[in-house]
């Protein structure tokens, strides 16, 4: 078992390993070639724009030469804490500013609780000698934490007062930040401007009728049972083909326009390739012919694929963005039932333009409740036997079989050191590829069960995440098994037993958490705000592929917040955090260290780098607080394993109040909170529709509306990117970035020449 | 244990107590003087007068004196069954007739059960040695039973195959049964004339306000935010203390009636009665003066307490009855989010006025969340502690005590065979009352809940009524020990170990059951149509307090279905039905009798005997398909658990499918069925308004919705009876008489001169 001195080292280790991720990012980001690594959102706010282009002297173009910059290279965080949240909001959207609450969740819960912890269970806990008497080995951390009371001690009942203290603390911050939350989303709603999404609903499963087709279907129904507030409709095309093909399209144009390139850096040389696979072999071409005759091909092709998704009546699937006059219109339709057969004319309310998920709009809906039971059934094989297809790839990538494979390799391999190296690593990259596979997996399900909006696949593949780690990385940690294992130990025990097995093993394995903590969290965080994956691809890409301005831009990958894979991982600490903050308080301090240092390097990355994918206006909160409210209980539970093991019996009344207690807390949140993020107030809608009308009496919402909910394919005129967004997108983004121009500087401009001056800021904002 | 034998006596001793009870029934029925008890609900309609004036000779007037029609004493039955469902809706209501779908229910599922499960597991069963080679005692039931089968043996996949067979049977029976009684009910609602609750929603916890009156908000808040369907409001009064004292009147008026009836019986005695407890001692008074002081007294204090309510404003709850002036606005409004915070202005369908339960209203809302924590916890106390309270009392009431405490019984009681009964007795004395009042008791506790209709309160009765039978009575037996003992027993059990304990003791218990079905169900049925208490009490009441004609309608008591004890009762013979369909199929014909038994009784005591207190329109039907369900998954696992103890685990997975399956199909029903009994679709509701608008084109809907809700003791000048029944209460059941009369002409019109005929009936019904 660790020590504090093994620990010493280890954090040692990790923080140096985070300062050297910080010192390398604050040389790469200040270089001039970077910039569009590290600050592409100002690029795609249109607040900055390329050094290569304003730059002076040449060298300075590509390498920072002010050395006096260097010197204060740790200058971006507080720098990330200057921007006030109402400017984050406008800058990067309602749901990343709330994202950012959830790390100030963590350090508002654990930051009081490890100071009571440290000051009353640590001199509690150290003044006994159990464990020095009990003849085992134990370490100094095992003497702070509650394994070192006497068995039936009274002292338990410091343990359990705090228990009751650290739930109250916790649902009180949770309640107040649900609180706060729900008020900055109905603020967000109601201080918003027309959004497209306000005014529709969509509507699923049609009823087929064989005399009319579906859009007059549509007209009709809504005239008949919404006559004073229906405006017009939009029918969903099955254009998966389509989008398809465009796609396709645009990868062949990449290949095109890299040997396009090449020819022209070297013109005596025409590029030629081969045209079997990857390349290998097969007849030798000349390249830009090639691509080019594709490229034709495929545009034949998606003119084709066009017209026929608009004339063929089977393209049409039977479900349409209806729009309505009013917010209040679209809020009555709906939250209300409209046919006597509860699973036709489904109406809800439509995801953001840019929030939907156009492939799954095109699945039929009989399917959907069959796709749900098939991936239920899936992601349960998933979390408990994702072990035995990970074995069998382990026992066939044995060193003999490579040798069997690939004979030539043989003499290399068999060298000493190299042998040994891959014997050791060869088990663990099937698990580790697995375990990087994994959140992309989970997408596929999500997408599979036919969720039709970007930020309900995010949501469901988080919680699916969530589930999967709590199992097999909590669980299977503290109790050391497969899932599978844990599960069959699982139904072979009494129910009471459960919580003893897994509370009995958690003081052993604290060490091991703060070892996971300082890598995965200190040093893991740290890496993330390197931004190494992009950094490379943005510079193979911009050697090879950017050809003009457009491309450099599309070359810039800026990535998004990733909720579906960040929120499970913050989950994992709060779950951390509150089981050991009775049992070992030591623990505290490093998941408070997580949090401080997480929410500055995000905040820095949603202001410089994520572009915001959709504005789901922080309708992942729910989700959020359930998970913690959830690892609470846990907490509780094995609280209450643990203390019976310790033969603590007279506390376990009290003990399982608590959970009753967290759960009543839970069921009143719920109840007070959760609806502002599933309904729209009628009072609401109306409120805005009477000051819309007053404001703007003759305002053309049916223009407005018109071609806010068409298939993405169906808006650019060769379909090959999305540039001509309608006039509701691009307004938005031209108000904010008037508002923040004017009040927040991004520190980059101290680097000279790349920022726009504030004039020609308002000269791009006064464009139309 | 039972042989067969023994079972044979057991049904015989029972069905001659059935047919005994018939035959008094017979008897009763018939004679003149019991015509209000038998055939209270012909009174109520208007269809049958008291055959005290228009009967010809005294004699007959009480007695039957045709002995004809002693001869035809089994004649109702066919009788029951005659009147087609259409007309029994009409006559009875949707309730009433859906209630009776649920014996019809039974019927169906365990009719072709029955005869599949003797075919089959019989002669499987039979064909084996295992018991007469175990050396074990057994009887013959246990012979036909699983329990024949060898250990290990492959005949197990016999009993596996009908498990799946009866499941998808009741599956498909219970999934055609929702559909039809969702139909019935939106017909119902479709077809039904216009009620005040079809435009009309509950506004509860109107958030306060310093400067207006709660009528004014109400009225601001509407006209706003739904301003072309806002119609009128009624206000909620609390008038709790006024209805306890016109109840209190009443009950003062009663005695005052029957002390003037015997003075008039005998004018030369004054009745005279003493003040003190129970009138056994203080001051002896005139009895007419004494109770027509207090009558006096409590006409003022109601008139006092009615200016109060209608004066103070203290007593104007934060509620109101909101009436649209389209069933479209009032759909609007009950099924969407009004304001910004969800727990101020909720919106809920108005139930039916006869369905309110006026006394919750008053309720203020913030208490209902406590309340209904207090109500789970104290039902969790009262189904798993129960025992402790009535142990105390029996340790108490043992015949020592009796002696203490009354020494001038001791000669009675120590009479040997006295005391033997008395012993033998009183121990189960305390249950059985307990066991008595428990549906009262649960009563209490939906009251206590706050919820506002009567509908609502006999549903949740209901469910918790099911819940202590399932624990108490069908686990108890099973196990043999109190709930507390079980759930300490589980606790302390391995998971998998459960369904095997309950499963192994299944068939051992089959006897009991049987026993317990033809007692309860056979006898107690038949039982019931004898109403002997009713009998009892009306012909006190009319020989005691009697006076005008109105009082001998009032002195009827046609009772109700009673759902909330009838529900639970039927559901405990699903469950028996469903676990021994495949363990001992011997149990299956005594639970179909039953059911055909019970749903003829009951049709008989629909059409005749009780009054329909509200109609809501068949809203427990979820409740009873979920627990059908819930019996069947129970029934599953249990087959688990006795096999994994019969070691035919290979069939394990397959066992486990059948659940999951169950749970599926439940969802699939949940969603495509439930949203027919909890919303009410604006397709729908624009259809009737359009309807509506059509035929009845100046319909001052105002006026017919002015008095809907006003509280009842408001209603009637003196506030002692419901008398002044408003428009919309009168005219559906003149309707449902007009047709009724024509079709279907009631047996007891043989009897002679107890029946109106026909144009005295139509007479009857020209009267305003």
């Amino acid at each position: 078992m660790a020590t504090l001195n093994d620990i010493g080292v280890a954090a040692a280790i990790n923080i140096l390993t985070a300062f050297a991720f910080f010192l390398a990012f604050a040389m790469l980001r200040i270089q001039p070639v970077n910039d569009r690594v590290y600050f592409p959102k100002w690029y795609i706010k249109g607040l900055r724009s390329s050094p290569l282009v304003n730059g002076s002297a040449f060298g300075s173009k590509f390498v920072n030469l002010d050395l006096r910059s260097y010197t204060r290279f740790l200058n971006w965080m507080p720098a990330a804490l200057q921007m006030p949240e109402p400017e984050l909001i406008d800058h990067a959207g309602l749901d990343s500013a709330v994202y950012l609450r959830i790390y100030l969740l963590g350090l508002k819960i654990f930051g009081p609780i490890a100071l009571i912890a440290f000051t009353v269970t640590i001199p509690v806990n150290w003044s006994n000698n159990t464990l020095e008497h009990s003849g085992l080995t134990y370490s100094d951390i095992d003497k702070i934490s509650i394994s070192n009371i006497p068995i039936g001690s009274h002292k338990f009942w410091t343990h359990l007062v705090l228990a009751y203290c650290f739930t109250f603390w916790t649902c009180y911050v949770l309640k107040r930040e649900y609180e706060i939350v729900a008020a900055m989303r109905l603020h967000f709603l109601a201080s918003d401007q027309r959004r497209p999404d306000q005014f529709t609903v969509l509507v699923r499963n049609v009823p087929p009728y064989p005399d009319e087709s579906v859009t007059d279907l549509v007209q009709h129904f809504f005239l008949v049972n919404h006559p004073h507030h229906y405006l017009s409709h939009q029918l969903v095309y099955n254009a998966n083909k389509l989008s398809e093909l465009v796609n396709e399209k645009k990868k062949i144009q990449n290949w095109l326009d890299f040997y396009q390139n090449k020819y022209k850096r070297n013109p005596l040389k025409r590029p030629s390739l081969k045209t079997g696979f990857l390349g290998l072999w097969g007849n030798r071409v000349d390249a830009i012919d090639f691509y080019t005759s594709i490229v034709e091909r495929l545009s034949r092709d998606i003119c084709g694929e066009r017209e026929k998704v608009n004339s063929n009546t089977k393209s049409i699937m039977p479900a349409a963005f209806v729009s309505f006059k009013t917010r209040w219109g679209a809020a009555v339709c709906a939250q209300t039932q409209q046919s006597r057969n509860p699973t036709t004319w489904l109406t809800e309310w439509a995801p953001e333009p840019r929030d939907v998920y156009w492939e799954n709009l095109a699945i039929p809906f009989v399917f959907l409740t069959i796709r749900r039971l098939i991936a239920a059934v899936a992601f349960f094989f998933l979390t408990f036997f994702f072990m035995i297809p990970i074995a069998i790839v382990q026992s066939l990538a044995n060193i003999e079989s490579i040798e069997k494979a690939l004979p030539f390799l043989k003499p290399i391999i068999e060298v000493k050191f190299i042998k040994s190296f891959i014997q050791g690593f060869l088990p663990g990259i099937a698990l580790k590829i697995f375990l990087l596979l994994l959140p992309t997996i989970l997408m596929m399900m999500s997408k599979f069960e036919g969720f039709i909006s970007l930020s309900a696949l995010e949501r469901r593949s988080a919680s699916r995440y969530y589930f999967f780690q709590f199992i097999n990385v909590f669980l299977g940690s503290i109790i050391t098994g497969t899932a599978f294992q844990q599960l069959n130990h699982f139904i072979h025990q009494s129910t009471s037993q459960i919580p003893k097995t897994i509370g009995v093993s958690i003081p052993m394995k604290a060490t091991f958490f703060i070892t996971y903590i300082m890598v995965d969290g200190w040093a893991g965080v740290a890496g993330e705000i390197l931004r190494l994956k992009p950094l490379i691809i943005y510079h193979l890409k911009n050697s090879f592929l950017v050809k003009t301005e457009k491309d450099r831009e599309e070359a810039m990958d800026p990535g998004t917040v990733g909720f579906n894979t960040g929120e499970p991982q913050i989950q994992l600490y709060f779950l951390l955090g509150l089981v050991y903050a009775v049992v070992t308080p030591i623990l505290l301090p490093f998941i408070t260290v997580f949090f401080a240092l997480a929410y500055v390097v995000y905040r820095h990355q949603i202001i410089n780098v994520y572009h915001q994918e959709y504005e789901s206006a922080a309708a992942f909160w729910p989700d959020v607080h359930v998970r913690v409210v959830a690892a609470l209980i846990v907490s509780q539970l094995l609280l209450m394993g643990l203390l019976s093991t310790k033969e603590a019996s007279q506390s376990t009344p009290l003990l399982i109040t608590l959970p009753v207690l967290t759960i009543c807390f839970h069921r009143f949140c719920k109840g007070r909170y959760e609806p502002a993020f599933v309904r729209y107030p009628l009072q609401e809608a109306m409120m805005k529709d009477t000051l819309e009308r007053a404001k703007e009496a003759n305002l053309n919402l049916k223009g407005f509306l018109q071609n806010a909910y068409i298939h993405p394919v169906f808006k650019s005129a060769d379909g090959s990117d999305s540039e001509s967004e309608s006039e509701w997108e691009r307004s938005p983004a031209l108000v904010a970035t008037k508002r923040t121009s004017k009040r927040f500087t991004p520190m980059p401009s101290k680097d000279g020449g790349s920022l726009l001056s504030l004039d020609q800021v308002n000269d791009e904002c006064l464009k139309p």
